[in-house]
């Protein structure tokens, strides 16, 4: 097989493209890179091009990579494995390390509609107006990792699509169901309808987090990192509750508030702690 | 007073060597930017110079900063305030936005042997080998928002001083101990001494993190983002603790399992959840 030698190559221009928003929103499509992330994203089968370079054979996990991407490649019809130069590659990725690999996934987007049907853990994170792209991917990762059946973006939220976002997830983008495409009222109605509590972290709050005795299905909602709740409004919401801070402490990283409120509610949902047996 | 105008100005020159870890260590100094970071740092009396340009009195906020610095140089002699032009503002700030302000703050640098002397919350954090500045800054945030005593950083963990580190501890570098001159065995013997337990967060860990009734004195114990512990043996310490992960996930985001510790050991002292009462 050839090596793509020019920046110039038309496939190669499509798929630089996608750094930009308004492409990943048109062709619903975005780029990884690292070994690490294209194994998870062939594990969860959403890659459909890979474009590499010789330092991706430097390791042995890198070469069995490859190896296997070749084999998906010969398999399907609809995936391509390209050898590009350096240049290329590094022009493709978004990090310094790309460690000689760069991948196009498919967006997979959920809509509020399916998750009545899907696989129903009675836990929602609805994400309010992060800015931080690393804190939405954190999010993503912690709200994976503990069992939440969806993440829903509301509008002026960071697009989940964003390099740094995708990164910060660890593979979690790969798995968990998202939505981005609703509206708060829509939203709103669907918990509604379907007997989810509606909980929104805010330093404000009338309760403690730890304090509350979380219902069976809950959404919770994390705002925006300086100004709390953005599409929300605070009297729509069944609780307001805050994380205890030292005095004169004004609020904690957002994706460790998000992290200590979903946990929280794991675990007044699974087992009591020891002492109390 | 003058604008300084030249970036081989003798004092711009040694400032803006802090923002290298050699001199820093040397200096005992260390930069931070922006108007809310210098605000804190003010607060807290821990700037000795200050550096600002013309986009600091963009805002009434940067305005009244810019007073307040005025005043405090004017009542002490081992401070100044220089205006200087953009481009050494610019040079002397880390990030794209310094908000017109750099200051130099000095390096407050704790010993184990005070701490027993000093306001004993029964909770320190050691960390042990946590590379990404963001983790550590945030680690630092929510450990000082949650009433942690002292933050002890074992040899090879990222330097606490370092401008990205600075910047997530939203202020906090400023208020909690932190002690970065111990090695693990002096540490181990002063908790051991102290009547501290050590537990660490540890994917492997025998007791999930919530099942465990935490004792009076604590030191939590959090790892290498990749590696886990580095400098701490894990037969040294008394309990290794988990947080449950669904299937499949390899682990946290560092500083939201260090937060959701933390606040686990704050929610066990502090009160019971209301349906226990």
């Amino acid at each position: 097989m050839e090596i793509i030698v020019s920046a110039q190559n038309t496939l190669i221009k499509e798929v630089k493209k996608l750094q930009q928003k308004k492409y990943r929103d048109f062709n619903k499509k975005y780029l990884v890179e690292g070994i690490r992330m294209v194994e998870e994203g062939l594990r969860y089968d959403v890659l459909e091009s890979f474009f590499y370079d010789e330092t991706i054979c430097k390791t042995g996990r890198g070469s069995n990579l490859l190896h296997k991407i070749k084999e998906k490649v010969k398999s399907e019809n609809n995936t391509g494995c390209y050898e590009v130069t350096s240049s290329i590659l590094n022009g493709l990725a978004e990090t310094e390390t790309p460690q000689g690999i760069v991948a196009v996934a498919i967006q997979r987007i959920t809509e509020l509609p399916s998750l009545a049907y899907n696989n129903d853990t009675g836990l929602l994170l609805i994400i309010d107006g992060i800015q931080d792209p690393g804190n939405l991917g954190t999010l993503l990762r912690t709200a994976w990792a503990c069992g939440t059946q969806a993440v829903i973006c509301l509008p002026g939220t960071v697009e989940p699509f964003n390099n740094k976002v995708v990164r910060a997830t660890m593979g979690s983008i790969f798995q968990i169901p998202l939505i981005i495409n609703e509206s708060w009222t829509n939203t709103k109605r669907w918990c509604y309808e379907q007997q989810y509590s509606l909980v929104a972290g805010d330093i404000s709050g009338q309760f403690e987090y730890s304090k509350v005795h979380y219902p069976q299905k809950v959404a919770l909602i994390i705002g925006n990192e300086g100004h709390g709740l953005m599409s929300v409004s605070p009297d729509q919401v069944d609780y307001k509750v805050k994380i205890p801070l030292l005095n004169g402490v004004e609020s904690l990283n957002a994706s460790v508030a998000g992290g200590i409120l979903l946990y929280e509610i794991v675990r007044q949902r699974g087992s009591k702690p020891c002492h109390c047996d």
